[in-house]
């Protein structure tokens, strides 16, 4: 077999790649973009082709940024090439797209392929579309969640642990930050790993790391959480169930999310850091998973059923999702208003929430009677001991313990959008209110986001401020503001929705 | 607007790339991956993005071969960037996943989308697969196979023009090499674009190729048909429907073709060179498009219709495609094969549907009465007039005139496969003579491939020979003797499929 000499170029890509000389491609009959294995000492790692005429000679094969780390490699080693064979894996997914149950060992399969790049992202795609199409058996969602949380790492406490997740939708949602300190300081463990907005203004991990770090090995997160009692530090810095990342990628732009993976993508996680038992929260409301009733009782059996295979003990809390939880939007903004809470000056709708998903939790873990469990999660949220109990997370994790809601600098670039007439607030849209808040800048710039001034419900007089936009950069905020005017995130009764300028029967 | 200094790298990829200094990425918020929009000098392609520390500096971006001939640039130019937001067409596949019917306007967006490689692969493969799952009405298919013509270059011939297309599965169908001198000594226009093979061991564009040059611009390729009649080109030379060439590369490691993907691509690549007329070869049998005379049937019930509204007259000959078509498979051993037919050598199975099918298109084109086409066609071809006519489009497209199948070189390495027992032959497997003939080195290895000594129905005797394997490399001839031993191409009846060595029942 012939042997290239390693040779490291600076050169970082989405794939694993590979650059060889493109006469030595003519001569294996290598093609451009072939999956190839690369074997140096034993190690393997499967890459894509590119070619070059001259930076790589005969002989050599450049290496890219990830496969040295993945290699070991550091250059002038011996590597071997072999050009891949379509995996099994593949057949089982065409086997999968014709309507068929693929088999635990099926299924542990695609995973594994993922896992190791040998599936390319169009083959990723197929996968996920036909699951999209087809859908899955219990048994299958099953086997996706086992094998999603076998590609990663794992722990096991040897205590009982709680975890709470949300099935996402709603702008604003920064319950956890309430319930971990809240479940934490009532003596059970929960662990709570959380992930980084992908399409909102800020995921949990995004506010939370305006307080303390939030990427931490395995380890460190054991640690943590034995110590204190409770942590919340980004799923993605743990390389638990990794495979999901992947998969994440290629839903995000179909803006696909079947419901074997999304039940999967959340049980996975769960089962990889060993959680036990787990409040579900299913917020109802446009823009939501669930749109009404019904669909939030159908998820939530779907995820009781699966979950019990699994071994996790699940409770759904059905919330409304109608208009963002609390009045502020983005990383900076959302962690100043959990800080207020948890001083006892939080808004009505983030501690109502917030401490009946956490009394659910307090129930199952045999810490308040039942039907006493939201009134218990009030009095720890209330008699101080979730601050206290938060502020030895934020310094567990490395952060400052003495934070105050005012050492938050927010976004200084500061845009006001007023009401246009006396009314009532009928609405509040989830949709217009995350894009404003992106396009300021949220969550990349932590300090962006939106304050607002009213909800539902509420009587605004001509002249009123709605709501503020927050940017760290004008023209950030002038695109915000562009899009606020045209969007009507904050809808008031009686208001003009659009003006006719002139005829248009013409 | 940030300008960038265009610096030439010496890399080819897959798709378009260019490589940024990661600290300019990080400055203007673009991602590893990212698609971006290059400008320079008033032109634009698409890229994706890859990053370096030290190979391209701060204010420059490296750009890789296909972009240097798209963009024209030779390096020091300025160019900007531009992070492209998804493009609208990635709305409609969304909306043909979710099964609604597309307008003319919304796949036409698709397809330059593609075109342009402003879509991912996933982004295309969730097109396929949304075909592939929902099915597309005949007006999509209409508006799918104008949209893939109009993406790429054009032709218009004077007269009328008739051609031969196969929807393909059977080896050794090497029927257009008759076809196209039989039409065009007629005195008919045969302007034939043909492929190569993909997953087949000889596509017609790599038998032609044996006897003269295949790949041509499109004026060449007028120009030749014009002068004598007909051609037998390289379709993938002439940059006609060229997104069809992206599609189909999603398509094959997934192993599927939708049935309005397939009608398109073949159609459009006749729109895009003029044909009015065509002959459709559909075969029945294990292995190919339609399985049974009323599967045939009903393919050939769509291909009409679509053709009629697009202006091509078609007539399909459904054709018996349980075993290969002649005696030989393999590029080279097909080209010797079918210059002895039009020599008047040539095996019956292979004249009778070469002949069958050219009648069709006699019958079409006026030059020979309603029921008379096959016995004409016959007439040319044993008359002589065939192989004058190819003699001369060798020489048009380059090739030696005077070419005589002994000429042709076959691989010197060889193998033969012989009958364990007397018997009638009952089975010989299209599947596996493709494997085997792939093994063996075709399409590439241009002399590689199999000469079957025996078909169905005939009676051989023990030690017979039933197959020949050439192969120009001593390794690949192994491979594929070993590949001949496990699956049986030629099957005796009687014979032994299997033997049991000791008891497996312990």
């Amino acid at each position: 077999m012939k042997m290239f000499e390693v040779r490291v170029l600076d050169l970082e890509f989405e794939s694993q790649t590979i650059v060889m000389n493109e006469s030595d491609a003519e001569e294996l009959h290598v093609g451009l973009g072939s999956r190839v294995k690369v074997t140096v000492d034993g190690r393997e790692a499967i890459a894509n082709t590119s070619f070059s005429s001259f930076l790589v000679a005969r002989g050599e094969i450049g290496v890219c940024r990830s496969l040295v780390k993945l290699l070991g490699v550091s250059g002038g080693e011996q590597a071997t090439l072999e050009v891949m064979t379509p995996p099994l894996a593949l057949e089982y997914v065409r086997k999968k797209m014709k309507g068929e149950e693929l088999s635990y060992n099926e299924i542990f399969a695609i995973i594994q392929s993922i896992a190791k790049e040998e599936l390319s992202s169009a083959e990723i795609t197929a996968f996920v579309l036909a699951q999209y199409f087809k859908g899955m058996s219990d048994r299958e969602i099953e086997a996706l969640t086992i094998s999603m949380a076998e590609s990663g790492e794992k722990l096991r406490f040897k205590e009982k642990t709680y975890d709470k997740h949300s099935v996402g939708g709603v702008p604003g949602n920064k319950v956890s930050l309430l319930i971990v300190p809240i479940i934490a300081a009532s003596g059970l463990l929960i662990p709570k790993t959380s992930s980084k907005a992908i399409t909102s203004p800020s995921g949990t991990a995004d506010t939370m790391e305006v307080l303390a770090p939030v990427t931490f090995t395995i380890d460190e997160f054991r640690e943590i959480v034995e110590r204190v009692g409770g942590a919340i530090v980004w799923g993605g810095g743990l390389n638990i169930a990794p495979v999901d990342d992947i998969i994440i990628r290629v839903e995000h732009p179909l803006m696909i999310d079947p419901l074997p993976q999304m039940i999967a993508s959340i049980l996975a996680k769960k089962l990889a850091v060993g959680v036990n038992n787990m409040v579900l929260d299913i917020p109802i409301g446009r823009g939501c998973k669930a749109q009404s009733k019904e669909d939030a009782e159908k998820l939530a059996a779907k995820f009781l059923k699966i979950g019990g295979k699994l071994g996790i003990n699940i409770q759904c809390g059905i919330t409304y999702g109608g208009q963002p939880v609390g009045y502020t939007v983005g990383p900076t903004l959302e962690a100043k208003e959990a800080l207020e809470a948890l001083m006892g000056r939080g808004p009505m709708s983030l501690v109502e929430k917030a401490t009946a998903l956490a009394g659910i939790l307090l129930e199952m873990g045999e810490r308040a009677e039942i039907g006493q469990g939201h009134v218990v999660a009030k009095d720890i949220l209330r008699n101080g001991k979730a601050l206290l109990k938060m502020r030895e997370i934020i310094e567990a994790q490395g952060g400052d313990p003495h934070v105050k809601p005012d050492d938050l600098p927010v976004g200084e670039h500061v845009a006001t959008i007023k009401a246009e007439n006396d009314g009532y607030v009928v609405d509040v849209d989830n949709e217009a209110v995350k894009l404003i808040a992106r396009a300021a800048g949220a969550p990349t710039d932590k300090g962006a986001g939106i304050i607002l001034r009213f909800k539902r419900g509420y009587k605004v007089s001509k002249g009123d401020v709605l709501m503020e936009i927050h940017s760290e950069n004008e023209r950030r905020l002038s695109k915000a503001v562009e899009l606020a005017l045209s969007l009507i995130p904050v809808r008031v009764e009686g208001m003009l929705l659009g003006r006719v300028l002139r005829d248009n029967a013409l």
